[in-house]
């Protein structure tokens, strides 16, 4: 590995040699050509509630070399994401649960440091799931290359990744904004939150975001360019909305659930478009989440409330990127990261996404010395 | 009056002379021209959960002679809706609400026996915004000529009025089936969810109807043509849904909300339309309507709920009758009525419509004797 390499400021990559790892015996050992040891964290038990310490399970095995048509990514950047807790249930939803004893399903950056795909190089930039861990194994198909000249690898997991494109294509082909309309977004300090409002902004909207705490709101407002923000904690989310919002709600994209949206509901514009992006206020909740109360106001208003996902995009995923990185490259968007450092730092970071304790992408930055 | 005009087997219409009204003393009447009296029910009190004997008013006046411009009606049906319950609160729907001591808003038709708009003679039949009343005086331009060649009069108040137009628009603009597809209908025994399934059979869908009681289970599949026919009050939804929808459901019409909606949300196809229509299960509650608890299968499934009034489609009203009477003359789609009889029954007829004591549309037949 070229230790030289420029690295972030906070910490630097970090490979671990194999005969350091004095926990796994040396005689059980296969052979490792790659001499390296990969560290990570298996899902150990399903959550009830918040994830807890014992949920997981840090452990580490070595490096395998790669198979025909396989790539050995050394993790760079790993993304910390609300819908890893709908992933810890035994219970399929969009996709399937991730397995007791697997490691724990994530979106990652990193560099290629083995390769038997010709299509990946050693030192190329890539993303794809890499997993809560150091060294990952894929099919090279499973991997993207990523133009770190285009704009910084963490970015590749906020702007020009998945939170970029559920901000981009959730606003504008589910709420479907015309200039002048009132794009409400809560979770705005969150990174897609945070984004929608910007790319309403770009769309000649006004932008009003709901976020937790006089920080965040200042952040939404003075950063990302927001006509407003309202503080959930200090404020009446209804009345506050009557005030920012004079002409009601024309689209409201929802990251949240729970009250606050019932709030908005209350306070749509004829013809509104409800963008259903997330429910995060409700994915540790133990008992059945309590639905919007103030549905009928969709008969009301003839609005309407469509769920979508991001990967059904996924052949637009190109084009999107190419906007996004002109808004960026123009200092039309900001790409907001906040990052947690070392690998075994990640229970304690996912809570912190779930207390709203990180303005912009949660991102796990890994191997850190 | 002609008396001798062909009448509905069970009751007659029935004009009272002002004379007979014993109970207005004569000399406080004023000059009433065409010497007939109107008995009209008023709304005396807001309702607390269902409506009460005492939260309405019948009482009569003299039927005034109309100014330039105004029709007077004698109605015959009036049509007694779902929506009523909502019009009776103080809290402004997606309409105003009745003031305390004006008429029950009604849909209804007759016969008109003044004019003083020259679109309009006597003996024409019409339909519009008549009040729950024997008499209504309303300008000309709010009444609507109905052909009684094209079909009887109490039609125009169903598969030829608003509930055809309910279950025309929101199954075909918002619902948007495609053959083949599994269409889910709750309420399928009253008027707009019969119709609603009629119509997805004739678009070539599945029809599936939920319906409260074997009896109307039975009308449902044996009347009506439904595929299957699920009875809320002896099954369990969700698991009969899973039986009858081995696709799932594609379209979703919901005229109950609650745990019906919840256990239909549950079952969704990918990319299925939920329709919301009513909600009559909540109308009559206290407290605030529970939302619906699965609504996050709106992004797992990426389906999308809107809500529809039917007015809005009112430029469209004329093709629509169009069509519904050629599948009628053609004995594709039956229009089903339910009757009660006699103004002084509205109240409790309105309470039949909540314990869903109707099959098809019901209908409050006027001026009986």
């Amino acid at each position: 590995m070229p230790s030289s390499r420029s690295k972030p400021a906070r910490w630097q990559y970090h490979a671990r040699r194999q005969g350091t790892a004095a926990c796994i015996p040396f005689s059980s050992r296969p052979a490792a050509p790659l001499d390296l040891i990969n560290r990570k964290i298996l899902l150990a038990a399903r959550p009830v509630g918040l994830p807890k310490e014992t949920d997981w399970e840090l452990t580490e095995s070595p490096v395998a070399e790669p198979s025909d048509g396989e790539v050995v990514v050394r993790a760079a950047y790993l993304s910390i994401d609300p819908a890893m807790r709908g992933w810890m249930n035994a219970r399929r939803s969009y996709t399937a649960p991730v397995e007791i004893g697997a490691v724990m399903r994530a979106r990652g950056a990193g560099e290629v440091v083995a390769s038997r795909d010709p299509a990946f190089s050693v030192g190329d930039r890539v993303s794809g799931w890499l997993g809560i861990q150091e060294y990952a194994t894929l099919a090279g198909h499973e991997l993207a290359k990523v133009d770190t000249a285009l704009a910084p690898l963490p970015v590749w997991l906020n702007a020009l990744g998945i939170p970029g494109f559920t901000a981009y294509f959730g606003l504008r082909d589910i709420g479907r904004p015309e200039p002048g309309d009132t794009v409400v977004v809560s979770g705005a300090a969150g990174a897609v939150g945070g984004m929608v409002g910007e790319i309403a902004k770009l769309l000649g909207c006004r932008a009003v975001g709901i976020a937790g705490g006089s920080a965040k709101c200042r952040h939404v407002v003075d950063e990302l360019g927001f006509d407003a923000a309202i503080d959930y904690k200090s404020e009446d989310v209804g009345e506050a909305l009557r005030h920012h919002c004079p002409d009601r709600i024309d689209v409201y994209f929802d990251n949240v659930g729970g009250e606050i949206l019932d709030a908005a509901l209350s306070h749509l514009a004829m013809h509104a478009r409800v963008v259903i992006c997330g429910a995060i206020s409700q994915y540790n909740g133990e008992r059945p989440t309590p639905g919007p109360s103030n549905y009928m106001a969709l008969l009301v208003q003839r609005a309407s409330m469509t769920g979508f996902l991001v990967g059904d995009f996924a052949d637009r995923f190109a084009d999107a990127v190419n906007e996004l990185a002109r808004w960026l490259s123009d200092g039309k968007l900001r790409s907001v990261e906040d990052y947690a450092y070392g690998l075994e730092t990640f229970p304690e970071a996912l809570l912190r996404l779930f207390r709203g304790d990180n303005l912009g992408k949660l991102i796990l930055a890994v191997a850190q010395t």
